[in-house]
């Protein structure tokens, strides 16, 4: 029975490891679209999301199940629960991924990143990456000096969010007010890609070292 | 055991429902706050905020509790798990009336409803409060006529927020790229809000029904 119940908490977690790496793919194939206003590769991603929110669903009804039939206690229960929430985090990534080819879709043919800021949002894609790649590395190996990366990344993030809405707001800004929508939208985005990212981040910290240092999703 | 046992589900319950009243509190003010440029009432509704954070961390904390002391299954399982999702949903709606009130604190002394708007986010106001009371009568007698009602609210709201989106890319638009990404946030928070009432009626609905209809917070 218990070996059994160990080799279920397994698959739960491999199931996690999956759900960030398709995420990783997603992220990556939006912002290709995103920065090219490549419309097709923006749909793929679209369509590629329904994989990761059935796989989510997947896990969930998983770990009720175990929760349901093996009743676990203490550590293995908080991974659970852990898990539940840390595949929405990830699902909710994955949907971000989407909402950034979804604008790429939008805008085609023309492109989507207002002049004048690609770097920006270049510098802002890569830090996600990093993100994605250190959560999934995370939930791999538990290796926590992992964390510390994805805070920095995403404290970065969040200063260059807040110069995307400066640059807007500037009487220099010359782009239409689409534009700026379409760079406001995207900008948040990437942000809210890295809050989710700490919030993974954080939960399995929390599991690890059984220490909460708080969260910050909810900004 | 198993009157302590209920009496602790029904707890659990009666925190979903004080964190809704919270929610519908905290949505009126942010609206009267955007509406009206007042900067102290925004202030307020940001601040309180922090007191359903707290709330929602003590439910969970509750049902984990419960959870590994009381080992429940079948439907008392289901009802424990979905009230951690339902009450992360309330939260986020919480933060979401939050950024409402941010940006009227943002703007002011200016208003953040761009002119001509004025007329759609009140409605989109009204079908939030609409939302948000359902929810919140749903959780406290099961009624499922009112799914229906949150539905056709969520629907409508839709609808307003692609219109506001086409405000905003219309040539006769002349509010200033700031005032146009206003506008289009408020419409995405608005709409947000919307999604996570359904959500949350979902869940009811599954746990009263054993039906489930499918999520749509994702978008």
């Amino acid at each position: 029975m218990r070996k059994v119940f160990q080799e279920e908490l397994q698959k739960v977690h491999e199931d996690l490891v999956e759900i960030a790496a398709l995420v990783a793919e997603a992220l990556e194939r939006s912002v290709e679209a995103f920065t090219s206003a490549d419309v097709e590769l923006a749909q793929e991603v679209i369509a590629a999301d329904a994989r990761i929110d059935f796989l989510q669903t997947a896990l969930d009804e998983k770990a009720i199940e175990i929760l349901a039939l093996q009743g676990p206690v203490a550590s293995d229960l908080r991974v659970l629960v852990g898990s539940l929430r840390m595949s929405a985090s990830l699902e909710r990534m994955g949907d971000l991924a989407r909402h950034i080819a979804q604008l790429a879709r939008l805008r085609y043919p023309e492109k989507a990143v207002p002049a004048g800021l690609e770097k920006t949002f270049a510098r802002m894609a890569e830090l996600d990456a990093t993100i994605i790649s250190e959560v999934k590395g995370l939930l791999e190996d538990h290796d926590l000096t992992r964390t510390s990366k994805i805070q920095a990344a995403n404290a970065e993030l969040d200063e260059l969010h807040a110069g995307v809405f400066r640059s807007i707001a500037d009487p220099s800004w010359t782009g239409s007010p689409a534009l700026a929508v379409d760079a406001a939208l995207a900008s948040r985005y990437f942000e809210r890609f890295a809050d989710h990212g700490v919030s993974v981040s954080r939960k399995v910290s929390y599991l690890v070292t059984g220490e909460w240092d708080g969260d910050n999703t909810s900004n």
